[in-house]
């Protein structure tokens, strides 16, 4: 008699928007980003916070890490605005090497320390995965850790998914071509054919906005037709290397409070008088806060 | 015999990318877009070319043609600019009216000539849907008439979705509140929660782009603080009343070119090591061409 009650009164109960749920989660939902897995990137059109991924792709972390401290970023710039697509900076080049930035047809080769694997996709074991629940045009969907990632469970790999916000490192055709110099966040819709074709390292947690609103490029992929246009890329530390570097929080996707969010980004109150009654793997967005 | 050879040379050939099936495309395969549909909007920011989609909210698309016609969005304002999200604008109030263009918190309640009724969704009957193919997280995804569309074939009814460009008539917490005066176009992520919960009047076919990368507004909502931030709209028209307007052609959605564009957009050669098989709804974006 008393569960029926609390049934009827959960019922009764106007359901909490995605907000709320955030805002009540207890500090147990939330895990800190490490200080040397978060990215400071400071640009003339803003400061950028990006979490890397090292479980997805230790070898390109491991190198843009590298590429940090050496300040290769730094004097940097950010090269392409592809509508509806990605917004790609890129370092400066390594010392005798030839220059980077111009569309990929007129840019000699870059001299590489040494190539990078295909770190596309990784193995399922070792991942706790939250099934997102919904039906995925393109794999079987859901979080790991507070990454929206896809996985194939017959081949027994997961990977993380090209949502808003997620960084890429650029490559050439062959798949091993990338070094970490030139990096990617997604500014649209999120262009999940990219899975498993491009090596991703993370995904940008505070700042984008404003470079989301840069003026798009002007030739093939939208790189910018000349140097003047490109945005510089001021500096780019670890947090671990700054001594008042920002601190972010994620929510653990494995949390009763991210189960909660999940739904209640799937079943929209108030505005909304047709509650969709499920949401895709991008649009659930996985919340990250400043930590106090 | 033949037929098998002509299976074997068929798997031998390389595929055709999207972009060259589109441009293959014959002439039977595209549909030109009435000039009573294509309404050009001309803003500071550049000239956006919008498709009306009558069939699906016939009673909001005769009242933007009305507030078109009556010169309602000349000295309009784009005053909301969302990440990820929409970009909106509005029109002049009507004579009498309080201005438009403030928070929703702030604004005064505006006249409306009449209320529109909830365009929400429409019979399937008349529709001709040729199906995604794929799964779909929120319904069944297809295309009609050039459209990207989803369906409840339980219900009987279909909706045009929120896609990339995809513009509806913003609207207070009635249902039926909309008057056609407040646009937005998504350019972020397909908001397909979205769906069914606004009236969806057309599409921007060409130049989002640079309304895309306005600046943000830093209100809620991404509206505008200050009235100085918001990009005036000169002037909207409809192609109809236009000497030398732009015309436009959208791909049958039912054609041969179509089914082969859509099929190539699920498998991508060349840079992709690992085609997809599948696509989403709003990633395989209706091909439009300026008609020659």
């Amino acid at each position: 008699m008393i569960l029926l009650l609390a049934a009827l009164l959960a019922a009764a109960a106007p359901p909490l928007e995605p907000d709320a749920i955030v805002a009540a989660a207890p500090p147990a939902a939330w895990r800190p980003i490490a200080p040397d897995n978060l990215m400071i990137i400071e640009t003339a059109a803003g400061t950028m916070a990006m979490e890397l991924a090292p479980d997805f792709a230790p070898a390109h972390v491991a190198a843009v890490r590298a590429l940090v401290a050496a300040g290769r970023f730094d004097g940097g710039s950010i090269t392409r605005v592809q509508d509806n697509y990605v917004v790609q900076w890129a370092a400066k080049p390594a010392p005798g090497a030839s220059a980077v930035g111009q569309p990929p047809a007129d840019r000699p080769k870059r001299t590489r320390p040494q190539p990078l694997p295909a770190e596309f996709e990784r193995p399922a074991k070792g991942l706790a995965i939250t099934p997102l629940g919904f039906p995925d045009a393109y794999a079987e969907a859901g979080f790991a850790d507070g990454w929206p990632v896809a996985q194939d469970r017959k081949a027994g790999t997961a990977w993380l998914a090209h949502c808003y916000g997620t960084v890429g490192a650029g490559h050439d055709m062959p798949p091993d071509s990338g070094d970490g110099s030139e990096l990617y966040a997604v500014i649209g819709h999120a262009p999940r054919h990219l899975d498993r074709n491009i090596a991703l390292v993370g995904r940008v947690v505070s700042g984008l906005e404003p470079h989301a609103a840069l003026k798009r490029g002007t030739e093939a992929l939208g790189f910018y037709a000349t140097p003047a246009e490109q945005t510089p890329v001021i500096r780019a530390r670890l947090a671990s290397a700054m001594p008042d570097a920002p601190r972010f929080e994620v929510m653990q996707t494995s949390s009763d409070s991210f189960a909660a969010y999940k739904t209640a980004r799937a079943n929209r109150s108030g505005f909304f008088v047709r509650p969709a009654g499920a949401v895709d793997l991008c649009n659930v967005r996985v919340p990250v806060r400043v930590a106090k």
